[in-house]
């Protein structure tokens, strides 16, 4: 095959995704030839229903019944795999791609974080291209940020909104004062959201990505299961209207660090500061920032889902592929990826905001101040606001810098007492 | 040379930038050599001056006294121009370097806004690398961000804050309510601004730029010639508090558009809404939004100048070559690059910001007003402020949508008429 024969493909899933990818090739094809210095063209697809309506056409492609077959087809030099799910039907169209020789482009973060040393190391032996760009921030090029842009740095730090549904629900309650559940449910019916959500709103997606950012920033295996997380269920509006009046936005930001104690990885509602970049990061919008000791701080920032981003992402993979530009996927040998050492959040210092439902009784605060003091956390503010309609009152803390063990211990001394209605919430100042 | 070997780089130019690239290839030696694969090492340099003291030891490279002579090295293969200027000895040594078959790396944005064609033209015949992502905003990897990660779509618009030192001015003006003048003396003393400010501060820079983005946007030959060019000099503190209240802020802003009538560039003091992600890009940084026809709006922000992260851009450039991942230096070859059609900025539609100083008499208010009218412009807003110590009064206007022609017919009217007090001022309205 020379360079300029069409790069072939095979795609397996034609949700929204995939039928923006089919839109995108057609519309952009000129471009994309002068571009990628060859045509990209699909050869064949696989999907669960051949007669839906997409809105493309693909009678003029072939079809396959069975998924795991476009890893076979000789006419193919890669597959595209937006199938979705970290294992199943996904993960074994993923090893036999890469198991025959073919290249594979995937938006499949669950897979990537669950499965991407494995599929790394099969790429590397095979001489293919293992590409993910689509896996994390949607359209925006963050992956070709970390590998190609920032490439010249040592990586200190990579955080940021990587859950267009978590910010479009905490952007929506902040402009309208209106609290989780609601918000959440109008979401869902208008479709932003998915009807089980929980992947979205308890943070898993957002590690999911954090993990890869983290791989490719710090030259280490990926380590999902070391990503502390949390999510937003939490998040009154009152809690982002006390923010707001302290200064800061209510934001989900994943953050990886690597520091003299390991790597540490979290995902977790954070007080971002007005003046910060992320602050202004709004509704489904995502954004990372990278910090590198020569670059200084780096910000990319895009639509984080959607059809159309998400093919952007999808079809410059497939470019790279098509100039012969790729190497491994990890932007080092999967063999030279350092084992992660998981950092204790406790050696953590940082400053907290820290928000408590209390019982409007005599005493209250001097519990929670005494159970500060005790665990030695030194309080920067504290304000205590009237009455809610079931007689509690919201009692929220912004500490000083301390060590989040502090504040840990803080929290289990007040556990299971009586003067607490509910869980406090803890959230981080970024 | 097997890849193994590594990249050896022969270095024009030990300002601080250069001094910063042997600073970070040492700092960052272990990373890099993992990152691209093979090692990057500094054979030879030459600069001006071999005595001064850099804060870098450059004793163990070989030394040039005559720069042109890097080209003929049979020990390097990239070389790197850190030298400066469109033309003159760093044009000579960039085409020695092509000719003889060398790869080179600039961040020499006037020469590429010059002679880009025909350095891109000289790196095909060779084989060779040209890159140049140093050439615009710093160590923001936006030739890289256009180039591959935005390669899946038609750019209809590209545009940015281009120039640090612009964008320091205008927000420390904004921040302290002081003019111009005093700013850039300011500025000027503590080095942030050259003694001779003027490619900063009339937009010269800005608009090499800018044409370079253009061209790989749009697939357009460089048209630096096109770019319609000006600057802040005449902006007052008096034009930004008047944003303010309107609800905007003042940046210099590049813009690149491709539509039916042609390409058009423009570098114009511009207001920027303050819910826009360009109006928080303050003080040195730089920030380049693409706009994408499947990804939307994409945004790369970071640090415009300084020696790190100018470095940062110099050695990913120096990265992908060591990779060999590299192709035509405008994304597709210089051949197939189309000739731009400049587009006649009186076609283009938008508001207006106008500012006049004007003598405190009767009856000027009415013929700026009629100008307007004859001339077909529909004002959205007026206001007057107070006399100010000369006697001069402010007039901001604020106009609806309408033809850049016809703004241009209300200002020709009133051209030389006595009651205006000095030339007025023009921003457009992003």
């Amino acid at each position: 095959m020379t360079a300029t024969q069409p790069l072939r493909v095979a795609l397996a899933g034609l949700g929204t995704v995939g039928a923006g990818v089919v839109k995108l090739l057609d519309a952009n094809r000129d471009l994309i030839e002068r571009r990628a210095g060859r045509g990209i063209e699909i050869v064949a697809v696989s999907a669960r229903d051949r007669a839906k309506d997409r809105g493309v056409d693909i009678a003029r492609f072939a079809w396959e019944d069975d998924t795991a077959r476009l890893a076979d087809r000789s006419d193919a030099d890669v597959v595209v795999e937006l199938v979705g799910g970290s294992d199943g039907p996904a993960l074994a169209l993923a090893r036999a791609t890469l198991a025959g020789g073919k290249s594979l482009v995937t938006a499949n973060k669950a897979m990537m974080a669950h499965h991407g040393l494995e599929l790394a190391q099969a790429a590397e032996t095979a001489g293919a291209a293992l590409k993910f760009e689509a896996a994390v921030a949607g359209g925006v090029p963050v992956i070709k940020g970390l590998r190609d842009g920032a490439a010249a740095n040592r990586i200190d730090r990579v955080y940021g909104i990587l859950n267009g549904t978590c910010n479009f629900i905490l952007t929506k309650m902040e402009a309208e004062g209106r609290d989780f559940a609601d918000v959440l449910a109008e979401a869902q019916a208008l479709g932003f959201a998915e009807a089980d959500a929980s992947f979205d709103i308890d943070g898993v997606d957002a590690a999911h990505k954090l993990s890869i950012l983290a791989s490719l920033s710090f030259g280490t295996g990926p380590a999902f299961g070391d990503v502390a997380t949390g999510g937003i269920r939490h998040v009154l509006a009152a809690d982002i209207a006390e923010a707001a009046a302290l200064g800061f936005k209510v934001r989900l930001v994943g953050v990886a660090e690597a520091g003299p104690h390991g790597l540490f990885q979290r995902v977790h509602a954070h007080l971002v500061p007005v003046d910060h970049p992320l602050a202004h990061v709004s509704g489904a919008l995502n954004a990372v920032v990278a910090e590198g000791n020569f670059v200084g701080r780096l910000l990319f920032q895009g639509a984080g889902a959607g059809d159309g981003p998400t093919a952007s992402a999808v079809v410059a993979d497939l470019i790279d592929i098509a100039r012969g530009e790729f190497g491994p996927p990890y932007a080092m040998p999967a063999a030279s990826l350092s084992a992660p050492n998981a950092a204790d959040s406790g050696d953590r210092r940082g400053r907290a905001y820290l928000r408590f439902m209390v019982a409007d009784k005599v005493g209250v605060l001097a519990e929670i101040a005494a159970a500060m003091r005790d665990a030695g956390v030194s309080i920067e503010s504290l304000m205590q606001r009237g009455a809610e309609a079931d007689g509690s009152v919201l009692v929220a803390i912004v500490t000083h810098e301390g060590p989040e063990r502090s504040v840990a211990h803080a929290l289990d001394k007040l556990r299971g007492s009586p003067s607490l209605a509910g869980e406090p919430l803890w959230m981080h100042i970024l």
